[in-house]
């Protein structure tokens, strides 16, 4: 079993969960057929496994230096993404008329996780380059686009995205960068950004900043903020990187986790001018950033659960070798010791990690289908529908793997014990690692706060609504299965779901409505992840004989379904009934009261 | 504030939560009383904050060197404990007759408490040496005490717990290492163990290493274990260190924290011989073990506490002071911003901190004022039902603690963002520290085990019976008061846990029974917590008015009290649901299904 992918798992996600081979018959994707996405999976594979994983241990171990206002990382970062460049990869997504590879979203996404489980530090180079490449793409002139996405789509040239400053992390209302006119139309850029992955390397050619910053005379707050194209290096008339910007590289900063990837406090503007390139139009930087932000959350949840994935990996293949202990009815010390994975406490560390893992895989792979059924459909109608419910579906496919997968690496350090606590073993770095995903693009409780006070409340509810009719006609399949009762359960957490959010929104006090928000957004989670479970066991053939060779896959998907709804639904009631009494214990608390 | 207690907090739990008072009246604790007892926690604040945080940073970046066959801790770590030993804090709860200050077990935790918050791998090297000397001077011979506690309890001779080895963690039955009896009634030790915590260093005039061995011929398992003092350096007729007992230092293990503190692989008799002592008979070594290791586990779960604590604290000072986003009704971008503690979000991670912080301790401490109950009682039926008590609260105490205080951690960073996840501020620190208290010590699922296997089993469930009627007699207290609604609930848990147990006992499949342990201790702890919290409620005056200078601090308890009971205590009902219907979804996978 390779350490980064469970390819059994992967094409039942993409094959019989989700139907890909449908979605290569529609002609945006039609260069692609099933023989083609494996041989991709299988190249992707390859590299991830050869360039990534090999030295993920090693880099967490040697961070970054800031050396003489340069950020040094070890060679093999540079390696690994020459070689993640020369197969194509960053281009997979794009279109072809701008030299893409058009890859369907969700098998951009599938291919990436093998990356991002392999090392994920050096995979968050790429995924900020494609991020701040597809930005551009949508909203960039078409000079902009002919100077800057050339060069990042073969990964010559990186991206990354400026939105935070030491005072401004959630409320961007905040920012004090400054964007000033300058007579050619460009802007002179000024101020400090904070927490910038990529901010400043010495692996690419150039960097490409996406910057949030204001104008002078700009309305206050989100209104005013504009988004512009600030380069490490100045671009020539040839289309080459030439003088520097100023943008000087004030710090690193020292991770818990994902030490692989330059974090870097940024000034702009400082020893001379910085020059920026306004993207669209003025004071509607925060649109443009939004529009990207359900592709980022989800890339967030993804990464997420393919740590998740890795942990889980690791832990199993531990479990079935490590011996100690005996079954609890063998009271013969000389007895051999059995491996581990026969213990009933560490099978329900593994199943809770099967779960969680490839519960979280299931969503965010949903979405990225969801993206790709968008883009191919030609009717308004259902692309409108696909738009809605993956905006509800965003803050979950965000939050709800990031939570529950640094829940799973937790349980992975735990089934191998003291090794599991040491250094030598990778699964407490993943927990590391994965301990940012709760906080970046949009902490836990931001998502909570979209969800709740946003998403539930567009075209007066039609997002929960087409959300709740898919969930539905899972029910209503499973109804005819053996799922039936797991259907039952599903059903009612549903009902409870849409009485919690009508009694919520009718409240007419808004810092009481949103009091409980996370805690909503944490059991839509696991009923989205339910839902997510049952599809999963309906998606298994009917009639599977216990000699097939895929028939132990296939009982453990319906294993672990039912574990979920036994385990793992259940928690929803009693989070409903608090959010449903618009509880106010953790509002009225004032400061005195936490010491006295 | 400080940064390592709440005083405030601490003298609500021992005075009024607690009647240290009365335990002081007692002849054994006589020279004890309010006075003598502020002065010596002022005392070891001034010492834990000056000699223990002020380095507890640079510890964990500057790990111990393993040089030349020698571990290498930076000079602060000797100074620390230097300055303990100084105070007399190894003898602290050491009888007056042999050198001790005999002060109560409620008061050292407390004191403790400050040191292991301040800087918890240093203070590992206390916690260490006070277990050993505990366990010699209960089971040790008079010429063994004589030897070896002097240096012991004045800090010049530090002490160690051997017992996992390399092959055998969990699973003690399995041990290697030999001894081999000498014709001077010494035995030749021989084998190597790992992860021994203290194991070796430069800090103590020697070693006292208690280590578990079995003799060649005793029976198999763990009958045939006995307990061995092996020092560092042999000891001379003086009482002196000598000559090396040729204990090889092997290797350092490189943790994700707890880092200060040195953890060893240590060979035995690699080099010449390594004489031990066996310590009172003969293959009851695991006996004498189990006999401290009730305290030790109060000690873990304790420790678990004060880490969590930490991050309350740190988290709750930075919430005051960091300005960030306006209240959800405030539009204007242009108000100023406001402390995040006005958040409602962070306000239920702050208070979800306190339920869990304050809940641990109050229930760590209880545990050390039931030992000092029964060292004090001289009602010999009293003496064993407060022993029956401590023997089924033990197994909490150590795991509660250590599951929900490393949630506690994970709020903390959450509350600090991206800070919270930089290595510049504590409270990731406090995070990977606390990840190893549900590892060590006997893991989480061991605990449970030994609640549902062992404690709940006692005399016919007669320890059991003893924890409900302690739960009942406050229950029918709280029914007089504000808080009867909540006595209602946690009747009506109590209930269904005593139904549960009752349940599952009856099975007669010893793997079936035992498959969901873990889950019926979370549900127990969760039980015995929310019982803490309503005697603290209980223990508020009736009558405080909102001008009285504490009257923030008690309606501070009584909110996390109404919390606990609305937030986490619901989540025991769906728990015990499914350890009542023996649910077997976990047991039964196979290694296949789990990835095909």
């Amino acid at each position: 079993m390779s350490e980064i992918v469970n390819r059994r798992d992967l094409d039942f996600l993409l094959y019989e969960f989700l139907d890909l081979e449908a979605l290569c018959r529609s002609p945006r994707y039609d260069a692609y057929d099933r023989v083609a996405v494996d041989e991709i999976l299988n190249a992707a594979q390859v590299i991830a496994e050869d360039k990534f994983l090999s030295f993920a241990a090693k880099l967490d171990a040697t961070e970054p230096l800031f050396e003489g206002g340069k950020a040094i990382c070890i060679p093999e970062v540079k390696e690994a993404l020459d070689a993640y460049a020369e197969a194509g990869f960053f281009a997979a997504g794009f279109d072809e008329d701008i030299g893409g590879l058009q890859m369907p979203n969700v098998l951009c996404l599938a291919m990436n996780g093998m990356f991002s489980c392999a090392n994920h530090s050096v995979f968050g180079y790429s995924m900020l380059t494609t991020a701040a490449a597809n930005m551009l793409d949508a909203f960039g002139s078409d000079e902009q686009k002919s100077v800057y996405l050339p060069p990042m789509l073969e990964g010559r040239w990186f991206g990354t995205m400026c939105l935070s400053e030491p005072q401004a992390g959630s409320s961007l209302s905040d920012i004090r960068t400054r964007a000033k006119p300058r007579a050619d139309g460009s802007y002179s850029i000024s101020g400090t950004k904070m927490w910038i992955s990529g901010g400043e390397q010495e692996i690419s050619e150039n960097i490409v900043h996406m910057v949030l910053a204001k104008i002078a005379g700009g309305p206050e707050g989100v209104k005013g903020i504009s988004l512009f194209i600030v380069p490490k290096y100045r671009v020539n008339a040839d289309g080459l990187p030439a003088e520097k910007n100023n943008i000087a590289l004030a710090g690193l900063n020292h991770k818990m986790g994902q030490r692989g990837i330059t974090n870097t406090l940024l000034n702009f503007g400082e020893g001379g001018e910085t020059q920026g390139f306004l993207v669209g139009e003025q004071h509607q930087g925060l649109r443009y950033m939004f529009h990207m932000m359900n592709e980022a959350r989800i890339a967030v949840g993804h990464g997420a659960a393919v740590l998740g994935l890795a942990g889980y990996l690791y832990s199993l293949d531990y479990a079935q070798h490590r011996l100690q202990g005996r079954h609890p009815q063998d009271k013969d010390p000389s007895s051999p010791q059995v491996p581990i994975v026969e213990h009933a406490d560490i099978k329900r560390m593994l199943l809770t990690q099967k779960a969680y893992v490839e519960g979280a895989l299931a969503l965010v792979l949903y979405c990225a289908y969801l993206l790709d059924r968008q883009k191919t459909s030609d009717d308004v109608e259902a692309q409108k529908q696909l738009g809605l419910l993956l905006e509800i579906l965003t803050p979950i496919a965000k939050s709800w793997p990031s939570e529950y997968c640094l829940e799973a690496n937790k349980l992975a350090i735990q089934i191998l014990g003291g090794y599991g606590y040491a250094r030598d073993y990778p699964v407490e770095r993943f927990y590391r690692d994965n301990r940012l995903n709760p906080i970046h693009e949009g902490s836990h409780g931001i998502q909570g706060i979209d969800l709740l006070g946003r998403k539930v409340r567009i075209q007066d509810g039609a997002a929960l609504k087409i959300l709740a009719g898919k969930i539905k006609e899972t029910i209503a399949e499973a109804c005819e299965s053996e799922f039936a009762d797991e259907a039952g359960v599903l059903g009612s957490a549903l009902e409870e779901l849409t009485r919690t959010t009508r009694t919520v929104l009718a409240c007419n006090d808004i810092a009481l409505r949103l009091a409980n928000a996370t805690l909503y957004l944490d059991a839509t989670g696991h009923i989205v992840i339910a839902w997510m479970w049952l599809k999963q066991a309906l998606a298994v053939p009917r009639k599977i004989a216990g000699t097939h060779s895929d028939s132990a896959f296939y009982s453990g998907k319906h294993a672990a379904t039912r574990f979920f709804f036994r385990y793992e639904l259940p928690k929803v009631f009693p989070n409903l009934k608090i959010v449903a009494s618009l509880d106010d214990t953790a509002l009225n608390i004032t400061p005195k009261e936490f010491i006295g």
